[in-house]
């Protein structure tokens, strides 16, 4: 890895620390020749929001939180609120993070899909299901609809890399750290990181129960944070929207927009296709962490290797069909509801 | 406009040209201070396409020759054919010509929405269609959705400005000139361009009409050259993707992606949205020279006014069905068909 990642970290940070400063550490100095970063320690009893979940922790503000945190950094760098000419300076700028882009293509929209070295999976249990994402032709499809979009989308200055170790949590703290791949690309990417690292924390949990917990009542609160985190966003992206409908903004002129009729037609389309963007990278996501090269503490701590890999293949079998369908579901509750009908 | 434009121009012409001398002019010289270009003389008899296509002549090469630039340019200039790292870096330089970009998006998605100081049309003939246009919520969804594309999706190096004044031909050459718009943009951009000028030329023919031609037989060359175009297009198109299929384009991975039936759905899958895509910008561009700010002179010339009027209201109608139900036509064969309904 270049050097430079530091930079882009740094400046990423800023800028969602500018646009959020309840959920995004402060740096306090940053020297680039030397790639050395001063930054607010995270005091305990900040974790990372991974180990909480596999601790069967509850974290009752965490929803309302990374709405907040995904809503005010997206909508504040995309062009619902900024001018084209200060859009397009800032992804020139970030276009110089090619680097780690590559490293999430590869493993996130590559290498789950064809024979690579470093890829693996819970074997043999889960030799045939491997197998057939390779040749899913209609999942590859759509993966490779997911890929261009990534490149090619300059939405909004993502994290880009927005999953349950990307998060430090207490009871009342949400902290977002990490955003080393942060760029411009598609704002559901960063969304549907985050809501399917929720759903692959919870298809871990029957893997975590025992005599003492059952872990019902946990996986309950897991489904209802990924519903509570899409509608918390969605209604804050909204508000958002409203209150700067006669800003700046490149996309809705208010001289054309201003009429609630059409801005309530608007709003309705463009959350939809994000619901969709958000569900298909969040499938692609879930997939690449159980046969893929990297994968999650959630699963990788389950002793009971027969244990995981039901687990596992309940995850996989529930984001194939999200991938490869996810135009089909209109809410996120529709979505809590297909993977309760997987998790079995 | 920034002088900056030449410099734009110029990278344009230089690639494009690299990738398709045929039909691109060479630069033989650039001083960028000076802002001074030195290229070919395109010699008589070459002349404005648009001119020819006011005089009814015919170009027999001119389908095959525009699907060749278009296809050699556009893919070329894609992920597929491309690494990443070559894409950004190219985009990032192109950020540089926001102002120009910004020009097309008030001209093109913004002026004919709204009020605009230098909008006009034929009067009091068009009044009510141009209030329409301004009140039609769905074609305003649209054209939103068509901005934000335009804006945010760096697909390909496009021209950007493809319209029959920036191509000069005679009967066996065809010569793509003033590129200062490009930018890395989407592909159906070029090809909207080029196809709704198409059929702005073609609606504009009745007004054309006398004793001596009723312009018959030219409607129907225009139509079959807008057919040819995007066939020959197509079929160049995916070519130049079978030919490159074990490349370094990023899109497609060999290893992924190089099974027969695998690429045929992907080709489909990629050529229809293209379709889809050119379509709708097709149609903007139509709409944005009857109701916007700067007209074609193929309407201008048009001296009886309620001919002029009878004709842009036409293709005014036919832009605005194109518009909003662009995604519900599968072939160009079917685009034409429902031009021709229109021109009654």
């Amino acid at each position: 890895m270049t050097k430079e990642r530091a930079y882009f970290e740094v400046q990423a940070l800023k800028k969602h620390g500018s646009l959020c400063p309840e959920h995004v550490p402060e740096v306090y100095h940053f020297d680039r020749e030397m790639s050395l970063i001063g930054m607010r320690y995270l005091e305990p009893p900040h974790i990372i929001l991974r180990k909480g979940l596999i601790a069967g922790v509850k974290y009752p503000k965490l929803a309302e939180h990374m709405g907040e945190y995904m809503a005010q950094t997206l909508f504040k760098t995309s062009l619902l609120y900024n001018t084209t000419t200060e859009h397009k300076r800032a992804v020139a700028e970030f276009c110089g993070n090619v680097e780690l882009c590559r490293l999430t293509e590869q493993v996130v929209f590559s290498d789950p899909y064809h024979e690579a070295q470093y890829n693996r999976w819970t074997a043999p249990h889960l030799d045939s299901e491997a197998q057939e994402v390779k040749e899913d032709n209609i999942l590859k499809l759509e993966v490779a609809e997911l890929k261009l979009k990534f490149i090619e989308r300059a939405q909004a200055l993502i994290h880009g890399d927005l999953h349950t170790g990307s998060v430090m949590v207490t009871s009342d703290s949400t902290q977002v750290i990490d955003p080393e791949f942060g760029f411009y690309g598609p704002m559901g990417f960063d969304i549907g990181a985050f809501l399917g690292n929720l759903l692959l924390a919870f298809f871990s949990q029957d893997g975590h129960s025992d005599q003492k917990d059952d872990r019902k009542a946990y996986k309950e609160w897991i489904l209802s944070t990924t519903e509570s985190t899409w509608n918390f966003f969605q209604t804050k992206f909204t508000a958002l929207w409203d209150e700067n409908k006669d800003g700046a903004g490149e996309a809705y002129l208010p001289t054309i927009y201003n009429n609630p009729e059409l801005r309530q037609l608007t709003q309705n389309k463009y959350l939809l296709d994000l619901l969709h963007d958000s569900l298909g990278f969040g499938a692609a996501k879930m997939i690449r962490r159980i046969v893929g090269v990297a994968h999650v503490e959630d699963f990788e701590s389950i002793k009971d290797i027969d244990k995981r890999a039901d687990c596992e293949r309940q995850a996989l079998r529930f984001a194939r069909k999200l991938l490869k369908e996810s135009r089909t579901f209109n809410t996120i509750e529709e979505v809590v509801k297909a993977a309760k009908e997987f998790n079995i």
